[in-house]
């Protein structure tokens, strides 16, 4: 398997610097504006950002119950600079039966007076990945790094 | 699910100190006379101590080719005190499907001049952890911390 045929990515250069995108990421009611694409609502549950810290968002869609989203464990976290997290543990490093077995790996790189914002996604297998990618991860990925963008920027 | 029913423990007094014990955890060619009980050969491709770093022994029985044994990634390393793996990430956090899921931790405590060596192995859920037990959790284990005692007790 090459490893190219298992990962998904994504990047934007964003009009606000590294500081203002992690403060976006490492606060949950910022979070919270912009991890689901709208009009879904995004409630963060755990924000525990150190290595074997556990990472938990739920999302809801009209007036419903709150539903499962994201359950995972962050691996790296290098403030204004690196954030790591896997599906395949939750909090504690405890093993997990993820829907969708995944390593996200966001990194922040000052680039002008802006940052350049890349998730790359590594999969299990280049099989994954394309149901991953057929589920619409470039529209929902891309949809939410906008969210994140429209954040950051209003508030320079 | 109750935790501990998805967690496995061993523990035994080395005499021997932490620094002695770490010594034959993190030197490939010590690591390799006590991580696969006798006389099966095991032979350490990996041995990367950080977080990401890759973890991977063979073994062989008799004269055969070397077989996969543990492909593995580290989580945590705090030299003389504690050392995580899981197998359901590789080298550099990539997502993967072992045969057994699990996370090992293991914790070096000084107790008197010995060292209580303790390995808490976690699984997917208690099936997983019954699986491992049934397939001879506490002897196979048992016997590699034996043999890591018997090395760092000669090298006293």
């Amino acid at each position: 398997m090459r490893a190219e045929d298992s990962e998904l990515t994504i990047a934007r250069l964003i009009k606000a610097p590294p500081s203002l995108v992690w403060k976006a990421w490492s606060t949950a009611e910022h979070l919270a504006k912009w991890w689901i694409p709208a009009p879904i609502e995004c409630q963060v549950v755990k924000l525990d950002l150190r290595p074997g810290g556990g990472f938990e968002t739920r999302m809801r869609e009209g007036a419903g119950e709150f539903q499962p989203h994201v359950e995972a464990c962050f691996l790296e976290v290098v403030p204004e600079a690196r954030l790591v997290f896997t599906t395949v543990l939750t909090e504690g490093w405890q093993p997990a039966e993820p829907w969708l077995a995944l390593t996200a790996i966001m990194t922040l790189q000052a680039e002008g007076s802006g940052t350049r914002y890349t998730a790359r996604v590594l999969h299990k297998n280049a099989a994954d990945a394309q149901k991953h990618e057929e589920m619409g991860f470039h529209d929902g990925w891309g949809t939410t790094i906008a969210q994140l963008a429209a954040l950051v920027e209003a508030r320079q």
